[in-house]
């Protein structure tokens, strides 16, 4: 990149007087010149979110050095903080099984200069979408996962993921419900998309779930992975109408614009830090 | 009205090979002119649905002889019938309780002759929109409810409803459940308007459900009643984007806009005529 | 309000280092809590835009000297400054013709307590709505417009809302173009409904254009009043799905849903001082 | 396909008493099984359009003999009609130019089957998308165009379409105004993807345009191509919202989305010849 790099910062603490005042000093004191501050108070809980983003051309600290230097800010008001630099693009992994809808999009979208990420790897339990990676020239590796050797998959998916120094996955439509050892390496780092307006119809066959109750909008939702299977924190949501003339197979078939579409909008809000967890929710800085 | 009255015609049989062709005929052999077809057939219960609305400016048979000169075809076809006519418009009873959106939304479309229908009274278990029934003109009935009269309340209410030859219930932010005995007195010709986007967050409190679980869009649903609490066939949804921003008065009060407007479009489709209930699903003929 | 109030600073000036950190070391040096903050800045014109809401509650400086302490803070930045207060509830004119949706829309809004305004007076060019006005006990005045008597009824109609201490006019489907006197005697402070997405179908009988053109979607825009017919600043659109089916007839009819809503959404951001206005365009701090 | 063949009718004639009942006569005499019926009267028009979709199953007419023997019916009615079989796959040129998004999605909408057409070339007027073409395995014409060479080239490409026995093009942002060579060599068979809400903002860079103007709402519109630039008959609109803080990078971007999926929805009404057009408008069976 040619233009001058950029910190950005999400902070999370009690709401008390004086924070944004206090933040924005540390920020001119340096010389930093703010570029975009969103900031957040959930009153019922007493809490404060924000998110800073500062332009680091005329910035008088080192990028190693800022972390530490927050250090008595972050004691002073009691701050979970996190600092990321749009320099350092983040490495995602994708998990895919046969639909192909979700990854030609994202990597259309990366060939373009549109999702500024790295993409290292692809990962899948099927071979089927091995040609498509191989088009756009990205390492595909397959798993496949049965009952018996789940688990050991697994590690062995976590060790590859560690070894190519991935920070986020992205289950681009993949079939299998990820263990607790994976969510537990990634925490708020695993980006579902699931077929359906959560919290309706959990689980599996959310568009014949949909078909069978007679909606008249069909939706889907990218969250995060947590323990509990589609009941990790929402990130995005977007519907569709649909009518009694649309088949099950139609559903699916309508739904796939859906899928690509709400996942691509919160891999990039995640991937720009833009999204912040707090209670099984997001506050998303759009 | 000046314009000619029109007929229109609901059909639902098992499909078969020149339904169209036969009832058109019917229609074609008195000199009527189809306005409006629509058919849907569902090839996975071989179902076939149609609704048909034509003039009778040139019909060659009189209103109250149209049903009986139907019955051959329907036999033939094993056909359930509705036959309709413009000119006679539905008589509506409007339910409320406190909230007076859907009310006013729904009076103010009526005088501006948006809304082809008599409201000849209003039903009430609270007394607090009586001003509201009052400055339209239209008579206004207190029913308090309590657990110890509600049957009998009931009772008085299908009682009222039945003498003001009322056919369809709208309950416009009715807080009570219905009980079984008005569900039978009118099967489909009660409309409910529920506050989230269904099946979604079922029962009391939707927006709370909605803001505790961090979705990012809120809905509301507008259905049939059945004896399955907010289970009933689904005749239009709508949503609307909120963000973590977003309290649950903020919800509340957002949402009332999509509670209307759903509420209105789906009244609208029935008081015309163009909704058909099947096996818990509704065909809408936009 | 039984609640504490708040006062709401919207700011507007040439974008450099150090403004957020400077406004809010004033509230801060006064004890006053921010509720929220939000700032926008436009790198293509070096402008940067705030809005700042703080509690009263323990704020040690008086209302009445708020403006005055402000004035150094001013001139260091070259701000332009806009102060309210939540307690101070804009008077607002709702201006009609003939067509009550509107009207009813608002006045409903009002009622149930989801608009924080007063509404001291209800103009209109015809008598078609006094009913509708009397209904809910606000003075209706209606001012007769030909081409001979235009400019005079219009310095009475100024004369009224000045002596009405009216702030904002809502020109709630008012079919007559607004002067030159009356645009400069309330400047970004007349709020306008047009049922067309703007700049789509400028001008008369919008859905007679759209239907001519054959579109799919229908819109509806709120914009402030300027000296360019239909050109002024845009603070909300909205849009609706049509098709071939529909008739200008229907679009008239469906449009209304729009226009309501649109305007109702626009006037809600303006009376909580959420809107700023520069070079044509608006700020909208949601 | 192992499903039996279909065949499609599109109707357009004055409307009169019977044209229904007329044409299901037609197939019912031929033992065909009605799949799908619409109609549509333009009542200001009197004009009549219908499309039929029957099964070929236990048809008594071979293919080739159907056209031939609606004539009669044709004839008596002044019926306009388009026969298609659901077998003869519509052969589709894609031009692009150097974005690939639209190519993309389309391609990667037909390798998951969900895009029923055969596509037997790519043409465009960069060389930048090649590899892209390569990648999927299908042939890709460089036709590079500069005001001299322009009408040379077309004629080169008009004659390269009809070689490839192509019935429908696709301008995929293809970044040309195409000739009335071209037009008049595939009427209504041209499809565009313009990145506007139109009639707003015809013409070079919408979005500087949309930026300019403040428009709270960004659009995208599929229409046929005809001789007057961006006026051809609109076969599918959606829009998208954005707001003060979307730079002209932004909604470019963000537009992107839109196109790419209007673009598809109107392709495959298209190919699924549910598309009639009449008087510079569409009539669209969904």
């Amino acid at each position: 990149m040619s233009s001058p790099d950029t910190a950005t910062l999400l902070i999370h603490c009690p709401d008390r007087p004086g924070l944004v005042h206090d933040v924005t000093g540390f920020i001119f004191a340096h010389r930093g010149n703010i570029i975009d501050l969103q900031q957040h108070i959930d009153p019922t809980l007493d809490a404060f979110f924000m998110r800073l983003e500062w332009s680091l051309e005329n910035f008088t600290l080192e990028k190693d050095e800022i972390a530490s230097r927050l250090q008595p800010l972050a004691r002073r008001h009691d701050m979970q903080l996190r600092l990321h630099f749009a320099s350092q693009k983040k490495r995602v992994a994708l998990f895919v099984t046969k639909e192909n809808h979700c990854l030609y999009d994202l990597l259309a979208r990366h060939e373009a200069g549109d999702l500024p990420v790295e993409i290292p790897l692809i990962v899948a339990n099927h071979d089927t979408l091995r040609p498509a990676a191989e088009r756009f020239g990205i390492p595909f590796y397959h798993f496949p996962i049965t009952k018996d050797n789940k688990q050991e998959q697994e590690a062995a998916q976590i060790e590859l993921l560690k070894k190519e120094r991935v920070d986020t996955v992205v289950l681009a439509r993949y079939m299998q419900i990820i263990s607790p050892a994976m969510i537990a390496a990634f925490p708020n780092q695993i980006l579902n998309i699931h077929h359906s307006f959560l919290p309706a119809f959990v689980g599996a066959k959310p568009y014949h779930q949909a078909h069978a109750r007679g909606v008249k909008i069909i939706g889907a939702t990218s969250h995060y992975v947590t323990a509990d299977l589609d009941e990790g924190p929402i990130v995005h949501q977007d519907v569709m109408r649909v009518s009694h003339e649309d088949s099950v197979q139609d559903l699916v078939r309508l739904g796939r614009d859906l899928e690509k579409t709400v996942l691509a909008k919160a891999l990039w809000w995640h991937v720009r830090d833009q999204v912040l967890v707090y209670q099984n929710k997001t506050v998303v800085f759009e």
